[in-house]
């Protein structure tokens, strides 16, 4: 995503509402204690290891708070670190580097944290064909960020929002009476460009769903057993989606059912922030 | 904070980005399968326990969707529930609910998980004077929604950012020339209304940050013997802040040598989001 | 789309972006000569036969002028109209009706004028399978407005935006290295919730395209002849879409090959406003 | 309007809502398909005749995605061409040049078409001394870029606006209680920059617009007979405006009455997009 | 410009600006020590005498707080008052009047101020024909509620911007190549509702002015017997302008001269706030 | 504040505004007039002797108009010139220097008015250990380009808004239950980092504040007397600050009975606008 030069324009609206929200009408500590044409060097480093993600947000705060700031990106977005390693080099005018070091750090620690654990759930299960995606349970405002940081950390995107995809569930069958009634009335009238998908919660759903011509099946909070009766009985006629609370043990296990896809909400909802910091010398 | 007719304002406009990241367009699953005049009722379920925080935003979610929709709050903002509770009921048209669900709980799980930790930690030292506070570790453009989480779940907050507060680090002291430079530059420059707090590491520091005639010194990543030491030489000439990594099981300990605040990144930085749901029935 | 609460967020903000570029500081004429007390009550007449679309932006218009204007709609979106028909009926301060009715009849025409000629091609292809869709080609900053348009006068949507569907043009198939391996490089990056398109030309590409396990083939500019033989090539295995400057007197006789869809960018790209009035007295 | 540095701001907003609302979170075929370093060169050709409008919009939609893209432009806004006629010549980043196209064609064709169609109407009377003009019945949010287009293509600008300009029509000349009443109390209330507008249905009206001393009077909906007896009534002590439906066989005829300005609500309400493309290779 | 229920859009926007530059992420004082159930009455009450204008701005100001604060108005907008009168009445939560307060009443003297000068220098030249009026030297962003403000006092508003009227001023008339050119020029360029000002140093200019057919001259910096022979030499053939620092004391004299308009930057740059305050009890 | 990189985030939008308001749809008098590539040259003048203040938003008003405008800042912000003196040069196309010369003087010309009258505050108490301050009574929309202006003036700001610092007066204390009880309570709720300043009217509340420990009390429209003994009755065991309605002659009085702070609300809310031109030639 962060390749289109397009991005900018969202990353800076995103990137000025935090520069805002933190430095309000002026950083009193900085501006009062530290010289204007006061020169700075430092390195951001890693205190433990991960995956980073969010150096293209990270140079566009400092873009933003001083054109001439020099920012040498050494670790790129999707690279693994170790403790000690030295991601990037920071130098120039020590008021606005000073000012904007926690907003940068803010969304380098969050996005690498999200990518650095989709790194483990993807190696976890790099054995299987099974996918790893993340859900709509993301932090408001930042969605196609922490989206970004799941690719970055080697998973897939589920839908984006509600307006890309379809996901029939529990009270949108009942409401339309039924799955195969669901799935023919979602057909007529969304675009032809998507797919459709059902949840389901037994086996009974899911010949149901079959017959419905869904392409896309989502198990829903199902055991192992049922699990690996659904791939069986749906024996790719459509792609298969197990969801609901699995935890990083029983990834690989689900994994080895032969499912296409495991969708983990924990991914963006419980998020560990990977410890970076910004040392200067 | 939320009792302020004013924040309508500022919550809307948080809201009604989170909406339109997430509905897009259109809900094409809810408008292709639920009828307009379709109604529903549902219940917010606490499926572990914690501490609820976020049910104003929950009711501006639902509001924005649709002026009629009916919401009951059971559990009000800070009050503690177990797993099992029913936080608030709902009725109404299903298809603002149902395209809404999603965007609520986000709020409502994000910022209980952060009430629920803060209230752990307030609980942990309640037997002693220590106030915990939070940081400027917070999600990019969600800060003052999660400052209120800290004080929904008992605890205080820190500067709201750089402007309403001064704290002296590290490079501001270097570049005014040494502690008490520091503060004697920041007492001339600042507001008359804001107190001026200095981070030190070790006892030298302390004792010139006392002479600085600092209000609050902030004891960074010091050991338990550093820290008390510090409080007694300091002995109420200044309020005492102890910060950096303190882990829940050195808490109490940190907080019986005396000092007045602790601050914890992690109770913003790292959340983990409470489980609640919404089941319709 | 209309249906769903949400989208007066959405509307609201293009309505009011449209009365401020119209009414600027103040509708000059009406403030000097009308009094701020005087009613007046009008209707909203057809003076042409056509689909009527817009009125809930229209009711957005006049609820945001002055709460207690009255509007009552007598044809809803959808509804085909004879000339002379009357729309609507409005009542209340003279002031804000007379100030918004022009922002308000220049959504309705042009909504309606869309719906219009889309209902007309529908007709044109109903005793085929063909649907009918829009394509991108929409006016800046109403292409949710005019897709809206095009489903209320029976046509399908085509993709939203560029983030919502696949489609792989002359370019992207030979960056990519040939028709199978932009297939599977998109397979591999985009949500597992998209369909991948195709664009082609001839024969040899649809050939290709089938290889390639693509999931719709946009035939683009092609003969009726070549039409026809792509559709019996293809036979079922993939959606076929027919598109590129497709005239009104050719519509049929492109629908009766038996192509999935036909897709048409003068729907949003050349309109003619529906010629609508608002008659007082 | 072009020429002010200034409105690169207006114009900047236009087109940053444009590639939002297109491009959302991504253009998932371009990213997916096309190398981030690989270049591209292209040309965008007119494949009929027309005047071109819109080329700065389509040099900031480039430069916001990217601004290392080189757009050369051989034909200016205002230009005539045939087709086939090479406009501009674009190369650099492959990703955002195809990722910005559709946005660029959407405005240049829209833009080329109100032009087009102006200079068609300018250009029939041009041996009269009639001013051709738009109305206010352009698109909702792009009235500055199509009075603009208008003006590239020949025509005259109407008022922008309702703030800016004062034309009393029936509802304002009944509350008022008569033409004279409504010449006064607009006169008395409006900035003394702004001249006075009475649109008249009859002879009577136009004597009873004169004696108020109106500075324009514009004849709405009335015969060429009617129109050519006005013109002469009113013998220069007020501008003349022709008004209604005037179709483009009749539009010399109605010049040729002698009236100054013809205002056409058509040139910007019922627009054919002029057909250009973008081709590479 | 008040009476048009459109406004409140505009004013909306303004308003709630003020708000978040005042309250920030919340008013800690009343927060921490004002009960949310505490209700409160209160007047706001004139401590000089003048002429109040603001208080639809106030209503929006305590609505925007909270809907069911109840605000009686007791002189409107335009009624001169002497000290000591109560303006309104306000009663409802305490914790959003008093957040509200400030916002209030700097929006409420500001206005006011205004208001009360206009009506001085109205008064003064009421036995003239002269009309006086504001120009474009206003707070950036509060243009049109200062230029309300000045309507309210019982004066006339000059152009609001650069768009909906034409000025000419030196480096116009000398880059067109002269008054006349530089008319000829705009006459040819602009919408043919707005007039055209000439400003003119000498009689020399004001004999050019005429004879290019300027709609209005403007006398600028002229002393009193070079504005009376050229009110004289004008003689009705245009609309006479004085401008040009002109004291409160040179008012009535200048305006004996028989020019039409007085324009005064004055009422808008140089303002001094009404003395108004909101009393509890 | 203006030498923090941030700033032009703030500031620009202010900026844009200020644009936006003034030049509409584009400035007509000069896109008529004046050739596109014309250039100019010219000076900016102070007609009067004062402070300057604002020349870096004047840099950003030009920029934001034409990248390429050159202009020379001869006199910063904060310098003291004389009638006569070249504040700064300025030079390049004539058309966006022309469009944007007003909105740039109307900048300066408030922001130089408010730091001259401060300086003239801060001149008289000089010889005092009296600080001078602004208040909350600022231009909505422009509080910390206002603020700036004091400091510039060499005054200091008092809290910028009510999340900033804590202020209790009348109906706080009377919610609370008194001082002390208001004092506790805030101190109990704020962030630690802001001091807690007490509104009072006589001794008897002085003794009061000094009870409850707050950190500065606010002497409100006391007389000298008072004024001088509440200053030794604290006797530096608070800060003292001395407000409301404090002319200019009483400023020295009041400052030599040794309070710290004078807050005067007519630093900002009763402007007079420094007189600047840009003369060009």
């Amino acid at each position: 995503m962060m390749d289109n030069g397009f991005h900018n324009i969202m990353i800076d609206e995103i990137v000025k509402n935090a520069l805002m929200e933190d430095i309000g009408t002026g950083d009193v500590t900085t501006l009062s204690t530290v010289a204007a044409d006061k020169t700075i060097a430092g390195k951001f480093i890693a205190k433990e290891s991960g995956v980073i993600c969010g150096m293209p947000v990270v140079e566009r705060v400092f873009a933003l708070m001083d054109h001439s700031i020099a920012l040498g990106v050494l670790c790129g977005d999707g690279e693994s670190v170790e403790a000690g390693a030295v991601i990037a080099e920071i130098s120039g005018r020590a008021q606005p580097i000073l000012s904007g070091e926690r907003v940068a750090l803010n969304f380098l620690q969050r996005l690498s944290g999200i990518a650095t654990r989709t790194r483990r759930c993807v190696d976890t299960v790099k054995t299987t064909k099974a996918r790893i995606t993340d859900t709509r349970k993301t932090t408001p405002g930042l969605r196609a960020l922490e989206k970004y940081a799941v690719k970055t950390g080697g998973g897939s995107n589920h839908r984006l929002g509600l307006s890309d995809g379809v996901l029939l569930k529990d009270n949108h069958i009942r409401a339309a009476g039924g799955i195969g009634a669901a799935v023919k009335a979602a057909r007529k009238n969304i675009p032809h460009t998507l797919k459709i998908e059902v949840e389901v919660e037994n086996e009974h759903m899911v010949r149901e769903a079959l017959d419905s011509g869904a392409d896309i099946i989502m198990l829903d909070n199902m055991g192992i057993d049922e699990i690996a009766s659904a791939v069986k009985l749906i024996s790719g006629r459509a792609l298969v989606e197990a969801s609901g609370n699995i935890g990083d043990k029983d990834l690989l296990t689900v994994a080895r059912t032969g499912v296409d896809i495991i969708s983990i909400g924990a991914l963006t909802h419980t998020v560990r922030a990977m410890d970076i910091s910004l040392r200067f010398g």
